[in-house]
């Protein structure tokens, strides 16, 4: 029996079709059952008239339990009042699978258990909405760069060094050797730039943090561009130009979504370019003006962030901080080398940053005198400092955090609700 | 000053742009020097006649040393001569930085010596086609599943169990616990079809393989498609459609690409619609027909691969293998509950297995059988089972190895040249 979506029913008005999926939720009227029945594209009511299939059929109705699986068959009735807007007037209802007694019923359960149950929970409605606007980002994403000329080069997972410290990074044993896994493409993709001019990566990377946070995750996924011939300029202009096209994507292909997740829909939609930029140095007037305790110096805090995102209704580039909160393969500014050529992008709405990146630097005896003040081992940046002796150029890039981007469109409360299988602090089950 | 890329010259003949870039080659004749300079999008020669310039300039271009960074204004000019298809006249040389002895000279060097600087060999007019073809290709794979109605959904890394075996796990140290480095998404996949329908998920796989041929990796990426209500067929037949539309993609956009890698186009032309299907039991007899000694019941071998694709010039379709070479999810035959619902596809001209998949096991009582079976730690199955406990449907999908199928459409001898930076036996640098 051929198979329609309920994604599709809207071409099939008035058509006999079958629908292959799960049963979401059941009630029953005297001689009519209402089957609500999802099949991962939608969900749609079959309206089942005892006058309408046999009698058998009719009465396994009543047995067909939470999430078992089940074909059914029916007509297509374009019906305003209905979700989604059509509904099915069944002919037959084959089931597959009587499902047990399912763990996830209508009631509100913790988020424990749910966490524990996340191989199930994932098939309701929210959570489901959630995983398409993240695979409607990571479209986008790759979309705006594909589109632009910048060549995918996925950088690898095990690496040898650190690209910024080694107490957050989770170690492996690889055939003897030690090896890490990455924290950031970005030292690669310098060399990838190098040799096709604009580049990315996207891929997994991983901060071995004993944190507890919402916005932290032990694993996530971060695209990286990077460009030669680039500037900082170059950067923020790149980096507002990259976040308006992912929401425009997402309004346009994932309204439905944000509705189920009953996203404010309005405060994404005024999002638009420019960006405020706002200077390290300025930005500590400012905290003083709003009266927002801070020591000038310090990076930016969760505190910070939050304070920032009240501020605006937009994302805020927050560029020049001091150079000694920030890695070192930052360039300095010329005009204050106290500063680096780097940039912050903050979301409005409390949901933190988004971005980090800058211009690299591209002088091999500063770098090396950088590498050794910061006592990283020299051997493993041969290869990175190679890159400044053979035809350095001016460069930069920026890194996104895909799952922050996710939680800040849907209004995500917790950033482990926008990966299908989040790996938390002491949590890697399912 | 604004930057014109090679690759976008064809747009601007007979106007002034100023290309920024690396010297790949020069050489010089009398009045005139001939500086081929390359952006990472493409190659260009530049014609500088002493005329043209200023002295100091024209006495400059001696000492630009190859893979110098440099910024070159000229005339662009049409010409069906030079390699591309356009020169430029020069005006102007603006010197970036002079590179120091580049170690990859136009002579010809040792692989292990290359792979050293796999950084710098990556800016190699054949190293850089491979890594272009890569991205094309990972666009289409993406295109093909998002145009389908497939939903990405990205698997973790970090999983508590092993798919098949252990022996070839890379472990983890995560926060007291153990970890492994994920081998194939497939099982979370089966959890997200459930949810969602179609879904797919695409990036890095680990395999602490102590092999050291030119097919394998430790790293490699895979992209795995998983369908709920789909059974062999369905699979067989979406893999066929898949890598037709790959190599179409490729074709179309990278045909430069192909013809730098000296690839032989027609054999990839040929590829076409239905691929020859051959069940275990008929390749049995074949290999008998052809004389290859083989015993009947085993696994393809690298060596049967060979064969198989000598012999054929499209790719092969082997079903139905026996269940004991196969996994533990693989779902038997009903008429035959020896064989496996399973696929693997070999690819002509000896580049191997490309894709492997099939139809899972979807009884509970079947699959705890075959869990127990093979030993496997029930506990960190539970998860899984419950895929069978809640709404149990037919379902299947396979996988498809990355880097083979950038090896087999560039026509690479090695699989190390197909993805940025190789991860091999004792191999982690750069």
């Amino acid at each position: 029996m051929s198979q329609t979506y309920i994604v599709d029913l809207k071409n099939n008005v008035g058509k006999s079709v079958t629908i292959k999926g799960w049963l979401y939720n059941k009630r029953s009227s005297g001689k009519i059952k209402f089957l609500q029945v999802r099949d991962g594209t939608g969900i749609v009511q079959g309206v089942m008239a005892a006058s309408d299939v046999s009698p058998e059929v009719f009465k396994q109705g009543d047995g067909i339990t939470q999430e078992s699986s089940l074909e059914v068959t029916g007509t297509v009735r374009a019906d305003k009042r209905a979700p989604g807007g059509y509904e099915l007037t069944l002919r037959n209802v084959k089931v597959i699978q009587i499902a047990e007694a399912y763990p996830i019923t209508p009631k509100e359960h913790g988020t424990g258990f749910l966490m524990e149950n996340r191989h199930l929970w994932i098939r309701s409605r929210k959570q489901a909405a959630t995983l398409k606007v993240r695979a409607e980002i990571v479209r986008a994403i790759r979309d705006f760069f594909d589109d632009r000329g910048f060549v995918l080069v996925d950088t690898p997972i095990l690496t040898p060094a650190a690209c910024e410290g080694t107490t957050t990074l989770f170690e492996v044993e690889y055939f003897g050797d030690k090896a890490y896994l990455t924290q950031s493409g970005q030292l690669y993709n310098e060399a990838t730039a190098a040799a096709l001019g604009k580049t990315y990566c996207f891929g997994p990377t991983f901060r071995a943090e004993k944190s507890k946070t919402r916005k932290h995750l032990m694993e996530f996924w971060m695209v990286e561009p990077e460009i030669a011939y680039a500037d900082l300029d170059d950067v923020m202009k790149l980096s507002e130009e990259f976040i308006v096209f992912i929401i425009q994507r997402v309004l346009k292909n994932r309204r439905e979504e944000l509705e189920i997740l009953e996203r404010d829909i309005a405060a994404l939609e005024k999002i638009k370019l420019p960006f405020p930029r706002v200077s390290y140095p300025e930005l500590i007037k400012l905290f003083k003006e709003w009266g927002h305790d801070f020591v000038d110096g310090n990076d930016l805090g969760a505190p910070e962030e939050t304070v920032i995102g009240e501020k605006f209704d937009q994302p805020v580039m927050i560029h020049r901080f001091p150079m000694k909160v920030k890695a070192f393969y930052m360039k300095a500014d010329p005009k204050n080398p106290d500063l680096a050529l780097c940039v912050d992008v903050i979301a409005p709405e409390g949901f933190g940053e988004l971005i980090g990146g800058g211009q690299r630097e591209d002088n091999l005896k500063t770098l090396e005198k950088k590498i050794k003040e910061h006592k990283l081992p020299a051997n493993a940046f041969k290869w990175y400092l190679d890159l400044r002796r053979y035809g350095s150029v001016p460069h930069g890039g920026f890194g996104l955090g895909l799952e922050r981007t996710v939680a800040w469109l849907c209004g995500s409360e917790h950033i482990r609700e926008c990966i299908p299988f989040p790996r938390m602090l002491y949590k890697i089950y399912p």
